[in-house]
């Protein structure tokens, strides 16, 4: 490791552009390239904290310590900030739901209008998988950019960190002294210890994104029933493949409101996706030349062998704790989680964790956040933190939002409770046109029951918001402010009361004020 | 009027697929069909209000009106409620842009993945208003549904009524007492009163739906400088067509601030929009049967003549007011608004008006609200409304939206003026991989600099946030509520405080979570 050319990259200002240029050399040369060194030789304080990993956690963490004026240092193995996320996770999850609600909507109006023909024909996938590879440089760039000249941070990429105690670290073959030590060493997808999945042609969304170097058949088997598997699941199917979902117990039981739930599973299939739920990927039959040939999954209805030249596992993550925790003697959970208390504090002083180290939800806002708080406990400030009443998301072909109550739980709370809803209750069912959000509206026009499922849940006692939900897209953000809102007590007659921006994805404002009149809410 | 035959709908109840079938058939009947007469015969009470205009004010207010308890009628001359907006205003607009999008989307990888080839290709325009005209009868049908079934409102439709004094109107050959009317009969798209501008081949967006009964050729000219003139000539642009903007002072200058409006000019040029500012559209000529068959633009560069089948105008709308204002002897303003005051109350006692008929902003919000604040006045509530402070947006082959201040405006006001904006200020410009908004995910991996751009104004000293700005996909239903928490004083800090859904089309929980732990704030 200290062998390895070390570049000292703090007297350079280099653009996003070259930055660019520097992490596709390092990740396309097969000795790794050079250690990024970019330290203060002008600050000789004792570091606050050292960040072990630079995804999210860590760089953002990182940044709210040398913010609050403390002394940083963040290390990390790729040649760029940022980790998984525009690496081989968030991003390329949120491309390939792109692209199937894209697929989705030149499917169904295949041939019509501007649209391609795409009836019977699959669409390349590698071609996509490829596309994403050389895009995701441009965020990596803009990350070093943004660290180094926006936020002033220091950092050493492209290489490994040693422990040696929580107030010592090497890297790049120095040694470096530190108050505190916060690790923020991500997650690794799940594998699945069955027979066969080593073979070629098994992946999970880090190596589908790195290894994917042939174009696959036209059978995808997907093993999992959470998030993952719903949106790669999607892509697959929306590229014009067999997909057959293979769930261990329900698929998607995360979407809390069961009419929500329902109707996403409805269109999945309408899609032609095939779920086998209480089913298990049990063995992985070789095709003599180490290659995928077949699955063979035990169903309720006995077992099944399908012919498949792809797997795709999205089974969860495990946090990548076991060589911190041999190296510090850190307190581990059932899941391999880290421990920690609501300062992020594990049990060896001064060793804070944060990220998808400390187990769920693993998700972005978490990441950060805890990462930033670990920052400011580092600091002095008297904070805790841990993540409670949070808006949660999943794609299908459609963007899936929601936060709070589900139905039934408001009605196992709440004597009265109030559903706002659209498309209504009515003897036409989905066949309505509305909700047509953004993007939404080629259905709304010609496939009303395509376009969109909305659900607003309100206490009719005190008329506060109880729960908001919604299938299509453009909402997701708003989900992200409204959340905020309904934690402080938000009312039907203050949505109602709101400037919608008509048409609105959410139909929450309006829908609202047409029931805030009534002394006594009704639903609508 | 009185002889048409007039149709009980009272003791019907139909489904949203029967409201669809009797619209369709009464608009595409030559006579109109019956009269829809919807009156509680079981009610003798005196109404509160006689709306007259059933479109997003009347029937906004109508409902609210009956939830507060009182009795309303509402008439109008459609068949159904809801008014211009689903017929040929805001939902066609919507669906224009949601095709621009498209089209852009396909054009920039034309060929390319999964997309048609649209390279020097025209896409058939007459074709998408088909489909809406033939799509629009099902929001009409889910809102007559909605009105009668769920809201229980009174309704008389597909005739006009008859003013007869403040507390006397006929319709349907009946006369109905009142307590008070309020007016709600919308606005008209204005016309260019030029030579020629009666041929065939000059539509505004209402004739555009109404009347396009050919497919226009490879040329179209569009006269505006506004929203819809952005809307409908990015759309003609999205075709395939030669489009050339004819802007009397200077486009968009609506987007409050310069750099945004900068970034979407810029992409509309680059789309090949032909941009004339300062100029004007003072002929038409006739190709000898009645058609169109050039324009001829006054412009600082000289006189202009483009030949053309197709010209499109969207230079505002005017308050439909003149024959309610003669037979009531109603106060107009300079562009024929009728005058209220912030109760809604004309200079008449007992007679309001609400929606586009007082004048802009012409929004839905204001329709909607207007509508609902006459009934709260008439029912007694001591309130007043003015649109005062509320998020707008355009669409371009973009989504745009803001609220608050431009940077200009705030340097004007405030000493210490933070800017959070992705790109960044960097030497690559807009050539960076982010914002990537759903929907720009492709452009943010292939095409950077159509990826979006956004901004977050901040009060240095303050903290406070006093101005939002973007471009891309999915922000807009965001604005609604952001916009609620600004205007009660949100900060650099709350909005580091909450929980992003990653990948956010806006950036501003993050962004600004980097730089909240600054005691002194500094732009990024």
């Amino acid at each position: 490791m200290t062998d390895r050319p070390v570049w000292n990259a703090r007297p350079h200002l280099l653009s996003i552009e070259e930055w660019g240029y520097k992490i596709d050399d390092y990740l396309e040369n097969a000795d790794g390239g050079e250690i990024i060194f970019n330290i203060n030789p002008d600050d000789d304080r004792v570091y606050d904290a050292i960040y072990i990993g630079g995804g999210a956690a860590g760089r953002f963490g990182s940044a709210y310590l040398k913010a609050l004026g403390g002394r940083q240092l963040v290390v990390d193995a790729w040649p760029f900030l940022g980790g998984s996320c525009p690496h081989n996770a968030c991003v390329p999850h949120h491309l390939f739901s792109d692209c199937a609600a894209e697929l989705m909507l030149n499917r169904e109006f295949s041939g019509r209008y501007w649209f391609s023909d795409l009836d019977n024909k699959i669409v390349n996938m590698k071609e996509i998988v490829d596309m994403f590879r050389k895009g995701r440089i441009g965020p990596h760039a803009i990350m070093n950019f943004q660290s180094k000249e926006q936020l002033d941070m220091e950092f050493i990429l492209n290489t490994t960190a040693r422990i040696i105690d929580p107030h010592t670290v090497e890297a790049a073959g120095r040694i470096f002294k530190t108050r505190n030590i916060v690790l923020s060493t991500g997650s690794t997808p799940n594998r699945l210890g069955i027979p066969g999945e080593n073979l070629k042609g098994v992946f999970d969304y880090e190596t589908f994104v790195e290894d994917l170097d042939y174009e696959p058949g036209d059978t995808a088997v997907v093993v999992g029933g959470g998030k993952t598997a719903a949106i790669y699941g999607c892509f697959f199917n929306a590229t014009g493949r067999r997909t057959i979902l293979v769930v261990r117990s329900t698929l998607l039981k995360l979407v809390p409101d069961s009419e929500i739930r329902g109707y996403l599973i409805d269109r999945m299939k309408e899609q032609g996706m095939e779920i086998l739920e209480y089913s298990n990927l049990v063995r992985i039959e070789n095709d003599g030349n180490g290659r995928v040939k077949a699955a063979i999954i035990e169903t309720p209805d006995g077992e099944r062998r399908v012919e498949t030249d792809f797997i795709f596992t999205g089974i969860g993550d495990t946090p990548n704790s076991e060589q911190v925790a041999a190296t510090l003697g850190l307190k581990l959970g059932d899941k391999k989680e880290v421990i920690v208390d609501e300062q992020l504090r594990t049990n060896v002083p001064n060793v804070y964790a944060v990220g998808d180290l400390i187990g769920a939800p693993m998700e972005m806002f978490k990441a950060r956040k805890s990462g930033t708080y670990a920052a400011r406990h580092i600091m002095g400030q008297d904070v805790s933190y841990s993540p409670r009443d949070f808006p949660d998301f999943v794609h299908t072909h459609y963007e899936v939002t929601w936060f709070g109550m589900s139905e039934d739980e408001a009605r196992e709370v709440y004597d009265n409770v109030i559903i706002i809803k659209m498309p209504p209750e009515n003897e036409n069912g989905l066949n309505v046109g509305l909700p047509a959000s953004d993007r939404m509206m080629l259905y709304a026009l010609e496939k009303p029951h395509l376009s969109g499922y909305q659900k607003l849940i309100i206490d009719g006692a005190s008329r506060k918001v109880l729960g908001i939900h919604h299938v299509g897209c453009g909402a997701k953000d708003g989900f992200q402010y409204l959340c905020r809102m309904i934690k402080a007590g938000i009312t039907v007659d203050d949505l109602g009361e709101m400037d919608e921006l008509f048409l609105n994805p959410t139909h929450f404002i309006q829908l609202s004020r047409l029931r805030a009149g009534n002394e006594v809410l009704i639903d609508l």
